[in-house]
């Protein structure tokens, strides 16, 4: 199967709430089913009620378990047989490798070679085969192709899959089953598969709440693409600290869901996302990735009106190198 | 009341598990009920089930507003409208200045004026009165005794005061509801109020469990207390990160109380404590302050043999200057 023929395939393909549903039922007992936490400290100055989903307490720090597991545990005997190969320096490829681990899948992660010490050696700890490149040497979609030509193996793309959405949406299905009369729900987003399965389960579940993606304003191609109703990409790539979000533009998947059950999308700069990310440690003894603190960012920077509200966050990981990262907070208070 | 007839007064007095009972009725509702953690790595690293009370979610960032909450709710209706005085740079600052605040208790914090600014702010920001003197023209003894005979305030200390000791309790008390069947509790210690009211209820709800105070390496007057069995005192305020565990010896309650109840006390390195931090932050995406990782470093550093059991862990606070403390970890990574 060439990645070509798997995309051709996939973008037929609708995704319904019965599929989440289907993905908790794998993930029951396999996945944290994480705590919603709240904050009188974040109420007062919000005027809102908040309630952050923390799926920085996930296994492997972040959400995207929940999608690559789903992902792995959907397949097929022959599949599985054949492995399983992602193209990932991030969560996803913990993910998958640890979701491979419990299923006795073999998986192999592409990663570039400048990718950090810390995410090849946590993402080896889970038992997967990493094949490295060098960045400069091939275009993304190349290397996808050249690799997915010479081996066998199902590949299992980080947002556009369907049993990757449907399990994303799962950390939403906890969140309502926890607080059913959210008004709002923020939800970052990169190529947009956690905000499309959390967009599929609150049209199923709550379809009185407004769902908004949140974006780096420095990579706001899903912003532009939902104003404009065109799919629109990053021509570079982005220069953010939300390293989860620099994805070039949304799937073939994740744009139509975007667009047809998304009600809003807005920015936030890297120097809120910043000063979020102090709140949320300092404040709520949180650590808490760049790109995770995106929704949390629209709602302490006053991107979204929640005055009066009952106002759901995301905190969709935790996986950041944190001496780095007081680095940047302390550069940033200097400004 | 002058300070040294409060505490001939107390010296006396027995802490029982009713006493943990009656502040458990004043707090609920008011304190949070914490959550008890684990992880997966951790208990592959130890080979034991290590459950984690995470106090550092507590009001005010840590287990001291249990005590201070407790103690101004037991203040009958004369000693309340004298309002309440209390010498802290801590956390026990910032506990008693919300117990204050929500009880409609006047409060006077006694700070140091280098304490640092957040602390200052955050104590402020709940209404306390601050009263600043210079570290280096008073003996902290001579201070209270001149500030306690100027004003006619209740003074509320931060360890040695049977309803602090019995409302820090309280933390153990939601951990064994939680976890019964423990084999070992973890306290940190400073003045050991925690540790006393945590032994206490051990004693009460899990007389199986062994009950271990933990020290910084550089502050170790309690484990030599504990070995000597006559109270010991650090003859210099003890150079150590763990700024809450610098306390210069037991009090008068808290020294028969860890004689008594306490199994076995155990000392932990500064650089031990870091490390821990790290590993708290980056694989449970916790933010805890030095002092509330003695007990965590003590299991993670193989302190204690705790393979094949299952070990409580008293996570005690989150209140500390991250960029600070990070510094310290990228240069004690540099040894």
């Amino acid at each position: 199967m060439s990645l070509g023929a798997s995309k051709a395939e996939t973008s037929k393909v609708e995704i319904s709430y019965a599929q989440v549903e289907q993905a908790a039922t794998r993930l029951l007992g396999v996945a944290h089913c994480t705590p919603v936490l709240t904050s009188r400290t974040v109420d007062s100055l919000t005027g809102a009620e908040v309630f952050f989903k923390a799926e920085n307490f996930q296994r492997t720090g972040s959400f995207k378990f929940r999608g690559a597991y789903n992902a792995l545990a959907s397949l097929g005997r022959v599949d599985r047989g054949r492995g399983v190969l992602a193209f990932s320096s991030g969560n996803h490829a913990q993910g998958v490798a640890l979701a491979g681990k419990i299923l006795g899948i073999q998986t192999a992660i592409v990663m570039p070679k400048d990718a950090p010490t810390a995410k090849l050696a946590a993402t080896q700890g889970y038992g997967a085969e990493i094949l490295l490149y060098e960045r400069s040497e091939f275009q993304q979609l190349e290397l996808q192709r050249a690799i997915a030509t010479e081996r066998d193996n199902c590949i299992i793309p980080p947002f556009d899959h369907p049993d990757v959405i449907a399990g994303q949406g799962t950390s939403a299905q906890e969140f309502f089953a926890v607080v059913p009369d959210l008004d709002l729900l923020l939800v970052c987003c990169g190529g947009g598969g956690l905000l499309s399965g959390c967009a599929i389960v609150a049209q199923a579940l709550a379809p009185q709440c407004r769902v908004i993606g949140v974006e780096p304003a420095a990579a706001d191609d899903a912003t532009r693409s939902f104003r404009a109703k065109i799919l629109q990409t990053n021509p570079t790539v982005p220069q953010t600290i939300c390293d989860g979000a620099r994805t070039p533009q949304l799937g073939e998947l994740t744009f139509p869901i975007v667009m047809r059950l998304v009600h809003d999308m807005v920015t936030v700069s890297d120097a809120e996302v910043l000063a979020t990310l102090q709140m949320l440690a300092e404040r709520m003894k949180l650590v808490v990735e760049p790109t995770a603190a995106l929704a949390a960012a629209a709602v302490l920077q006053g991107k979204v009106a929640v005055a009066g509200k009952r106002v759901g966050v995301m905190i969709s990981g935790g996986n950041v190198d944190l001496a780095r990262l007081w680095g940047e907070i302390s550069l940033s208070a200097l400004d």
